[in-house]
């Protein structure tokens, strides 16, 4: 059996994992990232977890484990950097696959986490059984990874599959990237929460005011909730939300036609609540000529998908 | 050397050639479609210009060739059917592949024209030299083609690079398809000539105001050319096709990272005109972080590409 070590690293938490080429996880951890105390704490912690992962007895029977590790943010693949990253303050320029294969003695294959929550998904979750995939990841901002006839595909410059960055309404909102109007200032987590506090402070009434007047932030899960409960003005927001969804689904649609596209992150939780009204906009919206819109799916590994991808993406040398 | 036939079956011209492996063109014909005779008349004219091709003297010195045609529309390409044509009148589930083989003896390989197209500028034209291009063709309507790791993409069921009827403005214009706020529907020529007749009717101010008092249609080339005397009217509206261009050219970025964006079709001979306006565009709309824009560049085979793209897509038998 060929496994791998995956890792990913979040703003929060480091997770990682003994993987199998199949995506079967045999050992996993989790550790707090502890982003503020800087970049070479943060290697630090990652190479420690990475030996505690060597150390179980999964490992034992194994020689040499490929490595693989995603991090949020703007990466050069080749040159094994990580650009920027949004969640990771002060990390700019890191040369982290030189760093980590310094410390573990490992060959380190680096990619974002979106990409390798995708590949996680693609092998042993929600895309199982598809040759093509497109993965939108619904949390602080608006991740996405592509899968085109069974591979990632990243770009001439690593810099496609940032579909959270397609303008799905010209003069829009702005979005943290600069541009305006990007379907992650629309349907991101972290967007449906801050809509809903805009309109609530504008006057509009709603059981979460409540929360701000506590002094306390709103976040999509509370959106949600109050939708549920028919809160019109969470309804209003959270169609919003699925609505752009449904846009940015017809245009994956009639660019590249994949098998699939599966919703993951935080908000995807959601589940039929959040894939229903997708699906329904989409239906709606897609004209019928150009023939069966693409299936909308819920994902399946979770906040394991990373590491999984991770492991895989090392396991595959790609 | 290897030799295919090719041929592009248009709304109102049947075009064809011989053409070589790296796109060279050893023989070429046109005739008129006649498309308003029916489908069985347009495939007997098919055939008699592949045997006039037969004939000539550079298909003397080959043996077995093969044979690639493109019809615009929707294409079964795996059952060699043409859906639905918006261009060929009554061309309803043609079986052009069993039809084309019979009448010639030879293996067909059927495609839409503008994969077709994209193909051919891609091995010979503005595509040379890079591994993936995406190209519109601004004509009546929006076609397009992806080139991904130097093959086209269809999508999985063969219903991708349809970037035209992308959604670049949410409850926008109607487009021919059925959907609202299409790129078709804003950056067509088509469309182009229609939004200035569309303001003109309704009062404002524009040299191309006597070509409808004349009775006559107003077309993009009309637009350009006023636009290029710094007519208002002409001016505005050429601004926001490029917009739309811009802003398509910004989705296909962040979903694909091509290695350029290539325009083709009647609109694209207004070259600089066209290009200068969207780079600049893309530049101002794209956010920095992001890294270079792709590049936008102009066809070079005008409309030879079809038939040289189905020629080239028989030789590769894809």
């Amino acid at each position: 059996m060929k496994v791998a070590i995956g890792i990913d690293v979040g703003g929060t938490a480091i997770k990682g994992g003994l993987v199998s080429s199949k995506g079967a996880v045999l050992e996993k951890d989790t550790i707090p990232t502890q982003a503020e105390r800087g970049v070479k704490h943060v290697i630090e912690r990652t190479v420690s977890l990475i030996q505690a992962l060597e150390k179980t007895e999964s490992a034992d029977s194994v020689n040499a484990m490929a490595l693989g590790v995603g991090v949020p943010g703007f990466i050069r693949r080749r040159q094994g950097l990580v650009v920027s990253s949004p969640n990771l303050e002060g990390w700019v320029d890191v040369p982290v696959v030189a760093m980590l294969e310094k410390a573990t003695n490992r060959q380190v294959i680096l990619d974002n986490d979106a990409n390798n929550a995708a590949l996680g998904e693609y092998v042993c979750g929600a895309g199982q059984g598809v040759r093509s995939m497109v993965m939108l990841t619904l949390g602080t901002g608006v991740g996405s990874g592509l899968i085109l006839d069974g591979k990632l595909w990243r770009g001439a410059n690593e810099c496609g599959g940032e579909l959270g960055h397609t303008i799905v309404q010209p003069d829009g909102r702005r979005c943290g990237c600069g541009q305006s109007g990007c379907l992650e200032a629309y349907a991101s987590a972290e967007s449906t929460a801050r809509r809903t506090e805009e309109l609530i402070r504008q006057g509009e009434a709603s059981v979460l005011k409540g929360v701000l007047d506590r002094g306390e932030a709103i976040t999509a899960k509370m959106v949600v909730d109050a939708a549920r409960t028919e809160d019109a003005l969470a309804c209003r927001i959270w169609e919003d939300t699925c609505r752009y969804l449904a846009l940015a689904c017809i245009n994956v649609q009639h660019t590249l036609n994949p098998e699939c596209i599966v919703f993951a992150g935080g908000m995807s939780t959601a589940g039929d609540f959040l894939r229903e009204p997708v699906a329904r906009t989409v239906r709606k919206l897609h004209a019928e000529r150009f023939g069966m819109p693409p299936e909308v799916r819920i994902a399946e590994l979770g906040s394991d998908a990373g590491f999984i991808g991770a492991a895989l993406s090392a396991l595959r040398g790609e």
